[in-house]
Formats: C-alpha cells, structure tokens, sequence
C-alpha cells in the first residue's frame, strides 16, 4: 500500500510545514527526505532567501516536484488555518503543558485522525533556533525525538526523515519484501541426510574410538535438526559429501 | 536508559562497518548521526581517499572522536572478524535467502544478542554502489528499510542515522529470554571453516563445471552464515571434513 492509497480512502497526508527556513539546501534535503517516504505535501512560512531558492532545487534532485507544487504563506497561522490538529517537532523541552509524543506514538495518532477524516500538520522550526515559542503555542501535540542527550543535534531533513519514517512504518508499509525463501525441509529430509552422512562417515572411518561413537552419531544428528535448513541446502550438503565420496574412489582405482 | 548501560552489562555496541565509502563528507555525516542516538563504535574499510582524512572530520563537528577512533581494516572479513552476528543494510532485493528484518526488528534482534553476549556488527555499503553480493554472502541477516519505492534514495548517514534511532528505541525493551545457547561462533570461526570447505571441494573437484564455480561457491558459504552454529558445531563440521580428506589420502597410498 502507497500513501497515496491512504490519502485516498480518507484525508490528504500530512501538511509538512517548515516554519522560516533558511538555507535553500536544507529545504531541497528536507524535500527529498519526506519523499523518501512518500509525503509529498510541503509548505513553507516566509523563507529567508525568497522563493523560489535555486539551492532548494538543486538539493532536491528527484524530489524537485515537491517544491514546484510547495505552498508558501506569510505566518504559521496561515500555513496551518485549515487544518484540524498540528503536531510540533522540539528538541528543548517546553514547559507548554502540552501532550508530548514520540515520533512513533504521534504518527500513529495522525494516522487515525486522518482515517478519520482530519487533516494534520507537522511544524519543523528553522535550523539552529527551532520553533518560537509562540509558533509551538498553536500546536495540539509535541513531539520529541529521543536522540542522545550528549548529541541531540539533529537537523531539518533528518527530523523530516524521521517523521516519515514512522509515519510509513504505521502505515504497516515496513514489512519488509520477503525474497522467495526456499522451503523447509521436512523431517524426512533431514533424516535422509542425517542417514548419508552417518553411513559416509561411518564407512571413513570417523566415528572412532567405538566407545564414543554413539555420542558422536549424536552429535551430528543435531547438526541437522538444530537449525532450520531449507531443501535446497540440504541438497548442498549431499552433493558435497557425494562428491567427495567420489573423489576417495576415484584414489581407489 | 541510555546504551552505554546496556553495553556495561555484557558486550559493546554494535560496530558500524562503512564498507569502501567514497566521500570523506559522508563519513563524517554518518559519525554525526551515529553519535545523535549513541552509537560510537566505527569501522571502515578501504576508505576510497584514504584516512585520516580531513573532509570527515570538518563534516564530523561533534562527533569528531568516532573518527578518531574508527578503526580501519583491509576486508569485511577482517572487520567483522570478532562478531557474531552480522547484519547488512540493503536496498535491493537480493534473492540471497537471508532473513530479511525491518530496521526496528534487526535491532530489536541485535539487543537481545547484545544481552546474551554476542557482538553485533552493522555493515552499510558505499554510495551509489551499496554493498556487493560478497559482503552481503557474510551477513547472517538483511535489513530493509520501507522507503517509498518511487524515492528509494536514502544516503549513507540517513540509513546510519534510521537504524541507530530504532536501537536507541528498543534500548529501553525488556529483551526476551532466549534460552541459552552454546557459544555461537564468531565472523573468523565462520569464515576459517568456509575456507576450509572451499579448498578441500575445490581439491575434489566439486566446483564443477569452471562456469558454475562461482556460484556453487557462493552457495556453500552461505550455508556457513545463514545459520547460527555454535562453535562446537563448527568443529564437527572441520572434523567431518578432516575425516574424509585423510580417508581419501589413505586410498592413494
């Protein structure tokens, strides 16, 4: 399932809203990272350098439509008038008296609002500053990223790749594409090999002291039954020792 | 709980192995995002431009001690030679049948390990290229981050940085007991006993015909890593192996 298939049983995806970006590449790179994951909805409040930024395209190489179709407006009030919950990205901790999610807690909560035919917005602060106080106040939900206390410089198109990560993940599109696995095999399988490598080893001379031999049958019967070999290893494991079967008879002759 | 106590009660945090990356800028992008959820164990090698080199510490701000301490090796062989569990990050299907995990399952899986003792490396591949079938043939599981398949261009630091938030994430997990296992072998124990099957079927003509041989030989290694043998295993298998090599030699006397 693409996201688009989401947007179109209920709402559009999320509204990715960069509150006055500055340098045009941070805004090509956050492009390309919410691409990554299918959002394709950006809109911006007054950038710094003006749109449209001929650095923000180069960045975005293969993201570019997402700037061409951005939507630009004058305040965050504006960016986000017509939407029904907005969440925020912070890094400091704001004493807002506001719910505060992480980043998979609070996509999980836009994916059912949007089911529900809400429309949801995600605020991302300019670098370095972050958001102003006064633009997280319009927020309903907080949502901070757990990155290590010692390090928590993330920057824009990280905090929008990972957003968008989880926003994908909840939309049970991270099951990964399984490659056609072989099948297991079956006890009689394993029983086959077990049998050809025991009388092959049996007949080599490798079960030896007679005194241990039982144990050591033992030993290599769990080889084959601990662990969960397909048929086709299976057939591995008897060509191998067949060819060196061969190869001791071949010396015979 | 922050990583460091994890790794205080059993073995060190996964290794991040950049395998052959190109641009110093990347990584030094992939120690800063490393660093932003804990991580601090690099590895490379053969960096393409050499090393120390200066554009990864200029990109690195902040995390500039990852490089100084990355250690540098001549092969993936040799810089996953200490761990027990290998996983690779790959974005193309691979039909290699491997355990192909999401990035929150491989390192839910990696924690656990971690907490029974294993040491657990990451490998990521070089831009563009990603990482070739032989080092993918060494890993015992694949990751597969979900992105968006009309956009599946994720950089180095970008899938560094996905796969140590979902470790920070589940640092916090009560792992499940696994119930305990004898020791699981190490990289080089794997890659001592791959070699000694490949010379010894070699010697015995098994990789045949000359055009095949490459992937038979493939086929057999990932016999060896697709399964988590123990130790004691592995030397069952250098036994058999030994056994049927000395009963050839004794039919040629």
């Amino acid at each position: 399932m693409t996201s688009s298939a989401v947007s179109s049983l209920s709402s559009p995806d999320p509204a990715i809203v960069l509150i006055r970006p500055q340098m045009g590449e941070n805004i090509g790179a956050a492009a390309r990272a919410m691409w990554n994951f299918g959002w394709d909805r950006m809109r911006l409040t007054t950038p710094r350098d003006g749109w449209p930024n001929p650095k923000a395209v180069a960045m975005a190489s293969g993201a570019g439509r997402l700037l061409d179709e951005a939507q630009v407006f004058a305040s965050t009030a504006e960016a986000i008038a017509d939407c029904h919950h907005v969440f925020a990205t912070t890094a400091r901790d704001r004493d807002l008296n506001k719910e505060v999610l992480s980043p998979e807690a609070a996509m999980r909560t836009a994916h059912q609002m949007q089911s529900e035919g809400a429309r949801v917005a995600i605020l991302f602060g300019p670098e370095r500053a972050g958001l102003e106080n006064d633009d997280v106040m319009r927020a309903n939900s907080l949502i901070s990223i757990p990155v290590n206390p010692a390090f928590p410089s993330l920057n824009l198109a990280q905090a929008v790749l990972l957003l968008g990560y989880e926003w994908r993940k909840s939309a049970g599109m991270d099951a990964p594409q399984r490659p056609t696995t072989s099948e297991r095999a079956a006890q009689v399988e394993i029983e086959a090999l077990a049998q050809h490598y025991e009388d092959v080893l049996d007949e080599a001379g490798f079960f030896f002291p007679p005194d241990k031999a039982e144990p050591m049958k033992k030993n290599v019967r769990n080889l084959w039954s601990r662990h969960a070999f397909s048929s086709a290893e299976l057939r591995i494991f008897h060509g191998m020792l067949r060819q060196l079967r061969r190869w001791r008879a071949a010396a015979t002759k």
